[in-house]
């Protein structure tokens, strides 16, 4: 994984300080260590934006910190920019190592180029946990070998890989993270048979619910749930205040929000799709930045988003309580037999108040999606309403 | 709750050996850690056959532990002659006191009065937690008293009647108590549109199933389950063997169970009821002292028996997986609207391999049921399958 190389680019020799070798090369568990503490910084960062969390250090050749920094959010310094930045001479960091947990940038965007910025500050060594994948920002680990820095990719690969997962599958996939989130009844069902559902779960579970909405980009809702509860799909505090951040809210189908609709006052604005083209809709959100998506029903929209493959991640409120009736959280998923069922991981179990919340992720993560080539298939199956067939067919569970 | 009589009934004065006041009296805290050992020598017993689990010590006046005893099921001693068998001379407990979870028996069925008997061992002293529910059995601890013995009652009474709660709310109620299970995914279906349900949960779930069979009096399911899947109904082993004890397979419903189904060869017999009326077939399990009953389904039955508030237990196998469809694990439970919502409390949630088991009890435990009174009810709206009104209400579930 370490890859050295001595020659210097003489074209920036003159405009960055002396690359001075360091006294000694910092070691592996001093390296490892500081990746960790990176790692902490970056989940200062905010998770919405659609720019990764990212924490830097810079040490010295003993292996003391002597700067930490990380990324405040879109439009703001990145990460190693703003550990440079609290240097005791700001920018001045010849023969520091810098740990930092994604690949330095390698482009201009509203911030010029991290690989640049460490050159010219003159660090001697950059140690990183996960490339980037970006197609244009990725190349900064080449460019800083190019210009003689010593570089280390993949250090606590794994630990980072996961903590940036969701920002990491969006940019892969070019398409936003979907989360699918829904209040049902221990036998599944969202509503009693003339429709009421208020409060199916307790305070507990709404106040995540308003903390999960804030943690993200976009909040997808279907025609159906704006027409039949006029949603405000703000994301509230315990008195009911707004809170900082808030989700845009994005309307699904091709029914027009009513003008008088209470979303039409969103503090965010609001996008109305008006198509059921998922893929299309993914796109767009994606092409806007808005990576992580927060999908809230109803059963007709979130049925179609599972069905055609969308699902990166299940948030499953379960009350306990039973309805029975025909008003369920979910509806048809195109599943016509038990070899094809939608097979999930448990990945937590939370008590929330008097409710449950089961946190899921497909067992068989999804390939990465083109969304031009699953267009078809997203607008087609999806939609797909015919009734399941009622053929008795002997199964013998647990006989 | 202390209560002593000094005065002897003359009448028993000679049968009896002297009872010697004990040199001084236990103190309280023993008693209490007796009460919990024979809390721990109750379980010991099996917990289907109909009787309680009992447990008894027998302490001589310093507090020691002289013997122990508990009801190793129908048809053998009751723990308290189990215990005065177990003396170092059997039968002679004079000056001891004896400790049982629950209050001695003072009817003649398979075996004596437990009463007498501790009387004309000669006991000083009777510590009991639970009071006897039995209409017949009752009445031990005021026969005790009127020989003479000192009779405490209400001792952790609590703890014993936590442990015992099943029996004793089937003793109260005059039926059996009702655990109703059913395996489903996460959006609440049982099987496929095409009615394939093998296998939606594991390994370790099914072999948790099958250990709850034989720690039940019987197993109900409807007519329909034995049509579309010839279930066996037996409990079994990891490596498919039949265990010790089989609960009695009863089959719900007007429908004949086939000439040639696999039930018929059930070890323990098979019984068929012919109706649907669920207030009488629980009576006639209760007159039978089959009072753990375990509903295995199919959802037709399990709604019935929940719309009719006889559930006492639910355990929800949940698999992770989403089906959709139309085959859901309950169907119509009568609910029109949330706030008629079946309300539970949960009392576990168990990881078992990829499934999780969600324990719950009715919120509200249900009144005393008299069968005959609820017997209209239970075999009308149990039988509903009313489609659900589609009205659209508005409803404001976090929004
Ligand atoms: N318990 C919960 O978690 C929860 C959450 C939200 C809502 N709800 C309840 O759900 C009810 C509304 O249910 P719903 O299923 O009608 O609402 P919905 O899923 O919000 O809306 C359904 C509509 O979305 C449009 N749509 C957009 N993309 C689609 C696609 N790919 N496939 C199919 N349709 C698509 C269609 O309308 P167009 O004709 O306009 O295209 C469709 O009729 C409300 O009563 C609400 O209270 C419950
Ligand atoms: N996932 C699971 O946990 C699970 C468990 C068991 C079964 N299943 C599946 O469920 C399917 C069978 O479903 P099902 O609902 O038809 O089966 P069911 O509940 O076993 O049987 C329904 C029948 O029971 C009779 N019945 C008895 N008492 C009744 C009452 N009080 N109210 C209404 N009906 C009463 C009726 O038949 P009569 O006309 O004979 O009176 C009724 O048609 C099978 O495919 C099976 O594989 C799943």
């Amino acid at each position: 994984m370490t890859e050295t190389t001595p020659q210097r680019t003489a074209s920036r020799a003159d405009a960055a300080p002396a690359h001075a070798a360091p006294a000694r090369r910092v070691d592996d568990a001093t390296v490892e260590q500081a990746v960790r503490r990176a790692l902490e910084l970056a989940a200062l960062g905010p998770v919405t934006g659609g720019n990764p969390q990212v924490g830097c250090v810079l040490l010295d050749a003993e292996g003391r910190t002597v700067a930490e920094g990380w990324h405040h959010g879109a439009g703001t310094p990145h990460a190693e920019i703003d550990a440079l930045s609290k240097l005791p001479v700001p920018h001045d960091a010849r023969g520091l190592t810098a740990i930092v947990t994604l690949e330095p940038c390698n482009h201009t965007g509203r911030t010029g180029p991290c690989s640049e910025a460490l050159i010219a500050a003159g660090v001697a060594r950059v140690v990183y946990a996960v490339a980037d994948p970006g197609a244009n920002s990725s190349g900064g680990g080449a460019r800083l070998r190019e210009a003689g820095v010593e570089v280390d990719g993949g250090v606590l690969e794994a630990e980072a890989e996961f903590f940036l997962r969701r920002w990491l599958t969006a940019v892969r996939r070019g398409r936003p993270w979907v989360t699918v989130k829904w209040a049902s009844t221990l036998d599944g069902r969202a509503a009693a048979a003339d429709g009421t559902s208020q409060w199916i779960t307790g305070p507990a579970a709404r106040q995540r619910v308003h903390e999960q909405r804030s943690a993200s980009d976009a909040i997808l809702v279907g025609t159906g749930t704006v027409l039949a509860d006029d949603p405000s799909l703000t994301a509230r505090g315990d008195g009911g205040e707004l809170l900082a951040a808030q989700p845009m809210p994005v309307v699904i189908g091709e029914t027009a929000v009513p003008a008088d609709a209470v979303l039409r006052s969103h503090p965010r604005g609001l996008i109305e799709t008006g198509t059921r083209d998922l893929a299309a809709v993914l796109a767009d959100l994606d092409a806007r930045g808005l990576r992580r998506v927060y999908v809230e029903g109803g059963p007709t929209l979130a049925s179609a988003i599972i069905a055609a493959g969308y699902a990166d991640e299940y948030l499953v409120y379960l009350a306990p309580a039973l309805l029975g009736g025909e008003k369920l959280a979910l509806g048809d998923l195109g599943i016509r037999t038990i070899g094809e069922a939608r097979r999930l991981r448990v990945t937590g179990v939370e008590q929330l108040g008097d409710d449950l919340l089961i946190t899921a992720e497909p067992a068989e993560p999804a390939e990465p999606v083109d969304p031009a080539a699953s267009a078809a298939p997203a607008s087609t199956t999806a939609v797909s309403t015919t009734a399941a067939s009622t053929t008795a067919v002997p199964s013998t569970e647990e006989n």
